[in-house]
């Protein structure tokens, strides 16, 4: 059994799943710092993005494995894992090309609370392709 | 019943708690694009960051509302606050004056898996301050 002190101030990397079997993965660019994504793994898709330096996530809709950019093409290049101190969330530094999220934009955080109210959302984010071209034209 | 277009593309803010209440936070330093730590709102916490300006979570372990900084005076000011596709998870932009992590480094994410393997974290981070000295001696 790992202690607290273990957990957060050892250099075994020993992440914590959830009750689901998951774990928070955050996908951020490593040039430029933006957060692009967060999504879910499992150990599996852990192991394979170690294995293969390439982000695979878990889906919880889908509820199976998903290399992202295995339909688009818009994959991550996994330069860097950061782990935080209660070993329950993961950093990928990645490298991208394109937009990486489905909706079109570079990141899915594209719409910010407006005045900091929680009244209305205003867009940030800037398209960075037409997701219509690859996901087909949304309902 | 707001549709997947609604949460996606609209300017709506309908943010999605999971089945226990809660919504994925992640503090990002206005500043530098650090992320700092992932925290979890409910929708008090939620409501209370808003109207304060003041970075405010649901503790998971501690079943409470936790104003960050309370005990350790290293309080989060919000600049921005930004929300992703699917609306079920928010980025925090926020000026921190200090270290965040109760570990006593400035981010969390203070480990990175060794040669990007699963084997070993060498730690990556600078302390920012002796949590010994806010929280006493850690067992």
């Amino acid at each position: 059994m790992s202690t607290n002190k273990d957990i957060e101030e050892g250099v075994e990397f020993i992440p914590k799943f959830d009750d689901k079997g998951l774990i928070t993965a955050i996908a951020q660019d490593s040039q430029t710092g933006q957060i692009l994504m967060v999504a879910y793994m499992n150990q599996q898709a852990l192991e394979i993005t170690i294995q293969t330096g390439y982000g695979t996530y878990f889906s919880r809709s889908r509820q199976k494995l998903w290399k992202k950019g295995e339909e688009s093409g818009h994959v991550q290049k996994v330069e860097q894992i950061l782990v935080d101190c209660d070993q329950d969330c993961l950093i990928l530094k990645v490298t991208v090309d394109a937009g990486q999220c489905h909706v079109g934009y570079r990141t899915c955080f594209y719409r910010a609370l407006k005045n900091n109210t929680n009244k209305k959302l205003e867009f940030i984010g800037d398209r960075a392709y037409d997701p219509n071209k690859i996901y087909g034209k949304r309902s």
